[in-house]
């Protein structure tokens, strides 16, 4: 079972402007090969379909407990490609009705390089790579052989560090930039944890491959306050109770990597304090939350009242 | 955020025998059109795109909470596919290795009806439907105008009960039609709730609508005993302290649909009891969890005693 | 513009028994790469897209006239896909609700090969292969250059006649026998008039390269009566007044094939007959078109009385 | 089975230049989630595979006479997408060949949006979305189920209003805008008729619920002449002789929406008077219709003369 | 460059009996995520998109030969799959023409796995997965970066192992066991040869993974004798000249894996031996190569004289 | 089997400058419906599919030979959009670290048409279309049938050659320009090669119809040197000793096309001298060939060393 808890695993800054085509680029980390999406769903399915839990648990709990980071990361890009595209939000702007929208007040949606996301989405973010192709099960490796599944996940977190990297120098806007800095270190901490994985089964001193790309992740300034708080070094639970015995795998001893400020590995029962997340205030003209919301705002503040 | 707990929203009880063909009728309720990644997606996506979120708060946390509870179908699913598929956790049966492999030991395999199923994912369950093709984003919908979101969740909700009663009606297994019987209910649930939103918005009486196909659930024993519990009254809020206000909507004085055993709606804040996970025993013939897992196993136990 | 006519462009006869396994092989007819979906989607859009129409005009109203010949194409072979899963038309078992389900009375579902054509369309025919793969654009060329988009639907039809004999040879129900006699029929016109089409324009006799697969149509003894009938000299303008002009180059003294019965061939201005179309009885049951359809019934009856 | 007739619904205003992205945003109507690809293929299939035809008369004729008129809303769709594609017909200028192409004639369409809609289409239609992604299967139900059917297609409808109103926002050319103006009213149509079924069938009044998003259609300068000519209250048959029990539900006292120009709902037998299709000029250094197509011109006038 | 040689790498024993769904299941060998074509164009992008290539060369030099030898094993496992779809070759019963076809001499094929196998390919191989889904580009990592390619590709290696393992587990045929065993023995070479790069770039012995999964190759009988020849010490250029440094990584004292037959590993400059290919002979009764074909094979056989 | 030369079938020039949308736009003739893909995968499955091979060589040496052909066009097409998203080689570039990456170095990217194209490929070719649609085997027909394929074939390569020339017309930039020059001659040999096997088969003179597009290649100036060395007559074999037979086709007193120079048409045993590879110079910015590659080169020059 999951619980959802409404916030974000960080806060984000609010972007400068509307950017479409940032937003686009933000989409290959949600729904590309290396994107969310598919890190999700490998440890999602992979959980569900691994073998001899018990007798093979810390293994099994890693898989699990990454899975949730996953979810929220899925969620952390979503929320920045939405913000992209749709700018700050604008307080009050959400209050009257649309207006006379017979002057063409979107031409420039037409010259996006996803024009559907505006037509179809609103800009909402989609399960697609920044191509606007849809995230599928080919991403999804499931085989039930615990080597060869940790192994594909090792790799898959290291092509997902180097995509991270690309969009990354890709954006200027500081939403973006903070949700590629943020995940580069959480990306980092579970290529290393799968690394220790199979080093205790294989032997295999693996995570000396690591980081790959050889950047060391403080040459990213939006890392820097992350690697300060010593996340590189914190594997979470995110469970009320389950997943603790991750810390066979992540403690025993083993410390960060040697590019990375110097200490401990250690498990974080439960999840990261996280942040607000946006309003996302709707746009009348654009029908959401639709062309004229007054009505629908006031049932919503009745039905709230009601509620407590 | 989100947060995992180690059980399934229900325990399923252990299928009779291997059947892959079952495991690949169930499939259809995991990646389908109208199946659980669908409605898990839809509702995801639509959570984080959602626009005006404070001044449309019960409504968002309508589609935010049921997300967190699909998500939990998603898992109930796909174990249930992979009990089909492997049949009865045999105790013991993974702690040698996979013997002599020369004799076709899964020439069976060969014939069922989606037989990458063995041989990719050894049974495992897969973002696909029973055709064997892939989920993917042509099945999201996220609009961004609340009125379409809302409308396209009830018809989804209802096209969804329709296929559940039909692959309901494929099945001996008692592994699969308690799959089916939990999300009968908890689909009626749902289907119920985006109705009652829908009225609220638009004064349209749309639950009226309700159940479709008409058949009361009453007539399905595996929802039995669902019911006696009142589970079709229930909306959860999926998380530890959010989303309380779906009370707005799913309660004031609103009453279970008119075949359903009579009682008041009501919010329970958190999450069901459920029930425990099946280990899915590995078979080395098969290299799950590996050939020969023993050392395997034994790491694991050292680190699980190093975790404590 | 289109008009559509409460008939099939033949009767078919009814089906022996359900069959979902030859179904699913008439699908390949349907939506495969040569199936009826893509020659009817390559002339629509090819029509649509046509350049210099006027100029060109014996050439455009080819590939608009037989575009909905085409359609009709591809409702006949979905009416035989639906009789094929379904079965022969039973009076009157629709007529009650759908009893006691909980039996598991699909249980035969779970092994056809394309179970999702149970539990997703009730035995309807999609376009999709026979291998359940979606029909797609990757199928339709449209190049705005007349010479290349001929050549492209002499090939199809060549293609199309070549699967079509091979599905028919899977087929004993006399309902995909039909189906494949008369629209190898057609297709051997259809053939023939994009060849005399090329010849036209380019001097090169290319229909001499017909039959292919270089067996007589009168081989097949489902082609006998359209054969008898001059089916294979018929070019119809499927239109009240439209595309008359496809006279210049179906006619123009040419004759039929070799193989074929002698005669000259002729346009005519219209349709063929047809026949009428199947009920396909409802199965409550299956939740078709209800659970419960009895009043359901009764408000059609009272409606259509109504609209008289 | 179909008749073609060689009008369009309405003629459409000459585009004022070529604009590819503008073309390339208006294919969102034609091949994407709610396009008129879906609308069509949606209704083409539910009535192929309607159960129990005469006992549900005014339903599988409200659903096959829609299938007729949807047919020709892909026609429209598709001729604006070509037209805003290529630009006002240039009389003559296919009448020469194609001149030096050695100068990069086509710089400019390698920057386009979707720049393979020229290389592979030279600027036509194809059944794919506003981002280049294929229509496919994944948007069709047909559940056999009636009242599912029909209300994913009262979903259906709303959904692609909603599309089409930010598509007419995103273009500023009268022919794209003469589109969505033209199907934003007879979408509306669609709409209501799906409610009536609904309806009659179940007693909810859920074409309460409509306009979806809640602007009126005379907020859109474009509809003004439709709704004046009462188009917003006739439901047309598309059919010789068939299909008239559609005034069971569409008629019967019932009234046009609040916010549109009062009078009752009326069938119209048989199809609108329709406008002229472009010629859609051949461009010889395209290669439309052909490089050098004199001489193809000449044949083709030829032939057109011997038909007549 | 390529060349092409009228060999296979091994001439394959054939088959005892056409047994369609064993071609089905070693398609996953040709067409699946772990697949012969994702070996084949992996490598042969990254090798088209390989940086510094001279500065790199024995590393590009690894990837570029390996992929000449990946599109042989295309060729070996679509051999295999037609020969297991179609039986022994039948000397002589190609000459005649295919008879009375009107009994459905087919009508097995309706009931095989991939129906359209037979109507579309007549059993011939295809780019596609064992249930039927297509090869696609999702399968394909080139990142450029040198390290996360190669981990990429040691990854593959290894999950192809497994598939082929449990492929080979379903297959009692002759054909489908050879073609099963000589990739085990030659794929298990590839994932020494990337695990021998990646040692020499990274300093992590990540050869000692291997086999992974644990079986050695020795408890495969059909490996049997490729071990004995040597063949998994040796790595071939595929070149008449180039990619001799390969020798600089698979050599240089490297020695075969621990649990194989011991030796030095060494670079075989060009190629095996190989074997001669089936005839594969026609059925004209299926239309291959056509249905009467005797005058094609005259005219062949008088061309054939005349190149002399 | 295989063989891989280390060169291309050309040296092209190097690109002026990057220009990633003419990268993109020339992936149309690698990845779309009529580019080398889509050739090479057709001809290499017919071959492998092909029946009745001793009894029909010269047809079967014809696809088979033309497919090694065609794997060098992959190759070449690819270098192509390799070299233009990349821009020409800058020696020493690749020398140093990629330094400091925080300032949005590739802000540029984010605006490309195929933003996908640098965030995953660093600007290398995939197998995708110009709209970054991945190629798919509903390219492929293998049917078995000797004269569908040929037919299908004459048809690829006349549309392949439509859409190279609309390629060319887009491209200002040599590298590009030259790829599209020498495939225009390259693809007339295939298109006159197929037509030559049908006439042989059918007695169909069907190379009449060449050109199409009727443009002469002569009036490509990237063409001539081509025509001036005669390339436009010879066939190459693409073996070292094999498939000399298609001289049975391609000879035989055979002459070029009217409108191209004129020659006797004839076989080359082998292939063309090819050119050179460029280097695609790594961009350690962009982590190609890594973030800081000095070590890994010196390692390369190592092992370099090593195996001389």
């Amino acid at each position: 079972m999951f619980l959802r808890v409404d916030k974000l695993q960080i806060e984000l800054p609010a972007p400068l402007r509307a950017d479409p085509n940032a937003g686009a680029a933000l989409q290959e980390l949600l729904g590309g090969k290396y994107g969310e999406m598919s890190t999700l769903n490998n440890y999602l399915f992979q959980s569900f379909n691994f073998r001899s839990k018990s007798k093979l648990k810390p293994f099994y709990s890693l898989v699990a407990a990454i899975t949730a980071e996953e979810l929220g990361h899925v969620e952390l890009v979503s929320n920045g490609v939405a913000m992209l595209n749709n700018g700050p939000d604008l307080v009050g702007a959400d209050e009257e009705d649309g207006g006379d929208i017979s002057g063409a007040p979107y031409e420039a949606m037409k010259d996006i390089r996803l024009a559907g996301a505006f037509s179809s989405n609103a800009g909402g973010a989609m399960p697609m790579n920044s191509n606007g192709a849809s995230w599928n099960m080919d991403f999804v490796t499931t085989t039930g052989n615990v080597i060869v599944d940790l192994l594909h996940n090792f790799h898959l977190e290291c092509g997902a560090r180097l995509h991270k990297l690309r969009v990354y120098e890709t954006l200027t806007d500081p939403t973006g930039r903070e949700v590629c800095g943020y995940l580069l270190v959480r990306g980092s901490v579970h290529a290393h944890a799968y690394a220790l994985a199979i080093k205790n089964l294989t032997g295999v001193e693996i995570e000396k491959m690591l980081p790959t790309p050889n950047i060391p992740l403080g040459n990213i300034p939006e890392c820097q306050k992350y690697l300060d708080e010593g996340s590189h070094r914190r594997l979470y639970t995110f469970s009320p109770d389950d997943y603790k015995d991750i810390a066979g795998i992540w403690g025993q001893g083993e410390m960060a990597l040697p590019d990375d400020p110097a200490g401990e590995l250690e498990v974080i029962e439960g999840m990261p304090d996280g942040g607000k997340i946006q309003q996302l205030t709707g746009v009348p003209s654009a029908f959401t939350p639709d062309y004229a919301p007054e009505e629908m705002m006031e049932i919503a503040a009745k039905l709230y009242k009601a509620s407590r």
